[in-house]
């Protein structure tokens, strides 16, 4: 390790690099809040963006300048001039300096194919272009970070010009050498050799910016810090073009919890997890349950022997504790689920099964039965918790749904109606409503909560907060089974509910019967019962 | 580099240990499929199953014995015995010497505390149990492989243990020592001064098997085969318990392109991305867009100047040709779109658009309204066609659903009815039809085609083949918008095609038409236009 114990510089590009991703899409309000979290969480540089490139990323500095980073200091991303004559009033660099950020990054060609076929200039201007635009930025009072471009490449292609790029930007007055694998490809001890090389020839501090193309942009960007980088960029989640960036929630968890001697920390790692939630949410991106530390799967154990080794001493089987990261173990519940796997499940929302009895066998037939038609709980203990507190008979349901129509119905008189009509059993009473929604489901919805509304006036305290929608088998097209999960909160809490069915519809009826159910279940879990439990 | 020009092993466990993984899960018909691929793409061994440990692996071997490998070794998973003084009637290795497979791998315990905590045995137990049982199996003719359980922490813990149980395995007659990082938090540094260790105490053949529990498991594989092990596992697409196995994908990539010097080969690596893909098929699983080589958006190049660079000279933004993996190069049609990327993909399906005139600037606001709507074209590449097409003037839609009706019924007289009635325009003619379906918009994919069938009976050869539902905006409950991607075959390719609505069954008749559409105006390109065209 060299170094010693200086601190780590964690630099998070999530709203800058991150967002040439596909599928990412952030606005400017967006931005804002991830940058809030970014900062309480404790990232030293938040990259907002590339303010002279578009108008979303200039609204965004304007409006950062508010938000009263507690810890990290902002920086604005950008390129060098385009000529080297005109710096003072090339647009880019005026656009950077107007934006407000302290810190500058600004990355410049290193890779010579890429100034002279990419650019068309001289290696003489290319190093002008670098070593004046710093000077720019560095006299306006910024401290200005250099981003080499497809450094790694260039230095194997032509190792004295990379290095005298370098060179260039630290006589323009850099106070950081990005080294940036800009394509993604290097190998580990690649890394580790060039950045070697660097450090013989500059006394600046070393960073490092990775992309994912070869499966190693985690593994570089630690080898690089091994090799003595002080500064390491990454996106949250991974997220980038083409294969994404480095994953910094990985490459923070690894560096704080396995090789502190590099100094590295953070405010408060247990929020590492949730970080990474918040990041797929506000971009409306399913998150990865596989994602090493953060992923609902990456502390999850299937298989009924090893269950019963996990539960006994879990330091032999997760190579961290998860509560350090904000995770936790999970038993999962599945095909593969013996007893044991259901019982622990039990455990968990605090409910107990009797010892060797008929009703254990009987759940574990009905719970396999279901994931055979394809349910699956992960994602819905609520819909779990029924069927166990059912079979054990200490949940009856609420209501019960004896007739449903949805019409749905376009072009007719320029007009589209979502209509749907229930009949639904409340104890000895039947209730025979109507109504309209947004769409089908939207429909259901109303039409179920007008039905129950007067026999159950605490349903108007929940709201729907997340609705998905997985076709499974999905080679049989549009006759496809499809599973409806459904997350429903109260403003304190939320749960997931499960349908299942080729019919869509009746799916998402079937999800929305269960949270509402669910909902009465815990309200009313010690009041006496309605009177629909006569009826089942 | 150390091992020279050994050639190396690939051991695939992707039908063993990549099942282990959350929502995994495989049919002996499955596994019969996938195995026939590895084959065919030249791994060198094919991890099966456990054959004692259940019916549906024990059904794999038989099965497989019927498969005629060309190339691969097929390989059957078990754990050492469990008494060292009944190894003869241990009905574990007796299941694993009865399935017929020539290698077989079994795993014993490296790290101490797992034999004295899990096991509750001695030292001496533990090593007689390794010893015994791999000599058992070699006495049945079989070529044994040791997988030493955690063996990196193990060494941690206790070296001399950890290498001494090694060496039973070898006393044994195990021809690989396979080094498994079980719980998946080693790091590269660890893989190779362990492995150094390793190699200095024994001659056997060193394999490796990694997790990806630090983000960094194809960097450790690669690590290990760096300091000397020749066999490597892992699973493709890295599917496994927790955060999966490493990928093998991406492993051998790696190997193959990068470190040629380390003899890794394969049959044809051109049919990597394709492998990819039809693992991801049959697990039914959504594949992984960011996948390093093979993912969708590997070589997807987005924003305007960066794509004109990326047309000019590819080899400088990519780090390798995709075509080596069977993969392409795309350009994404996206909301930071320019004309330059619209054109590109325009150029792509062969369309040519005239240069500055008007048409260019209205198709790319079209396209960036539909996308600020929910649209997506990367799964859908014929609606995007379409849209280029009608705006050239060179396609009118086929027909108009001018009025639709869904019904869906459930409960009454215990029966269910899906039922969609259409109105639909062709030419001067009006069709009004009903058809029943299972779930509604099957009943609309019925009623679409009912209508159409006589005037285009062509439309009679194309058949659904994927039906996708994604829910957008998330957080507004069930009156969310949700895109609908349906990909449709005519047994020789297939096509895209995408609808966004608030309404599930709208969105989904969208892309239905977009679907037929496609195929009529594919089919009719050279053909005089139906009648349709002056309607419109």
């Amino acid at each position: 390790m060299k170094g010693g114990t200086k601190k780590i510089e964690l630099y998070d590009t999530t709203l800058r690099d991150g967002t040439q991703g596909e599928h990412i899409n952030l606005s400017v309000q967006d931005k804002l809040l991830i940058a809030g979290r970014l900062d309480e969480f404790g990232m030293d540089c938040i990259e907002g963006g590339w303010p002279s490139s578009n108008p979303k990323d200039e609204e965004f500095f304007k409006r950062a300048m508010d938000l009263e980073l507690r810890h990290a200091r902002l920086a604005a991303f950008g390129s060098t001039a385009r000529y080297s004559d005109r710096i003072e009033t090339d647009p880019n660099l005026l656009g950077l300096v107007g934006c407000g950020a302290p810190v500058i990054t600004i990355f410049g060609k290193t890779w010579q194919a890429h100034s002279k076929t990419g650019l068309g200039i001289s290696d003489e201007e290319n190093r002008a272009l670098i070593k004046n635009s710093v000077a720019f930025l560095r006299n306006a009072g910024r401290e200005v970070f250099f981003d080499a471009e497809h450094f790694f490449d260039g230095w194997k292609d032509n190792r004295e010009f990379a290095l005298d790029m370098l060179k260039a930007a630290e006589e323009g007055g850099a106070s950081r050498l990005v080294l940036c694998d800009t394509n993604g490809g290097s190998l580990p001890h690649e890394i580790t050799a060039i950045i070697e090389d660097v450090r013989q020839h500059t006394d600046i501090a070393i960073g490092i910016h990775c992309h994912n193309d070869g499966d190693l942009a985690v593994a570089n960007s630690i080898a690089a810090v091994m090799a003595g980088a002080i500064h390491v960029q990454g996106t949250v989640n991974g997220i980038g073009e083409r294969c994404g960036n480095a994953n910094i929630i990985s490459i923070i968890a690894n560096l704080v919890l396995k090789l502190p001697e590099t100094g590295a920390s953070v405010r408060d790692l247990t929020q590492l997890t949730s970080l990474s939630n918040f990041v797929f949410e506000i971009l409306n991106l399913p998150p990865d349950s596989k994602a090493p530390y953060v992923g609902r799967s990456a502390f999850a154990h299937k298989g009924g022997i090893h269950v019963s080794a996990v539960m006994k001493e879990s330091s032999l089987y997760e190579h961290i504790d998860p509560a350090l990261v904000g995770n936790r173990q999970r038993v999962l519940v599945s095909e593969l689920a013996g007893q044991s796997n259901i019982r622990y499940k039990a455990q968990e929302l605090g409910i107990s099964i009797p010892e060797g009895g008929e009703q254990i066998r009987k759940i574990v037939n009905h719970v396999k039965d279901l994931e055979h038609r394809g349910y699956q709980f992960d994602g819905a203990e609520a819909s779990f918790e029924l069927i166990l507190q059912k079979e054990l008979g200490t949940f009856t349901p609420y209501f019960e749904v004896i007739e449903s129509k949805v019409y749905v119905e376009s072009g007719i008189g320029g007009r589209n109606v979502d209509q749907a009509v229930l009949k639904v059993r409340v104890g000895e009473e039947i209730e025979h409503i109507a109504a309209e929604g947004d769409g089908p489901v939207n429909a259901l919805d109303k039409a179920l909560r007008k039905a129950l509304i007067r026999f159950y006036p605490e349903i108007k305290g929940i709201k729907l907060v997340d609705y998905k929608v997985r076709v499974l088998e999905e080679k049989r097209g549009t006759s496809a089974r499809v599973r409806v999960l459904i997350e429903t909160g109260n403003g304190r809490t939320t749960w997931g509910t499960v349908g299942v069915s080729t019919n869509i519809i009746e799916a998402s009826l079937r999800a929305l019967e269960d949270s509402m159910n669910y909902h009465l279940f815990t309200l009313k879990a010690t009041e006496p019962k309605p009177a629909a439990e006569e009826n089942h």
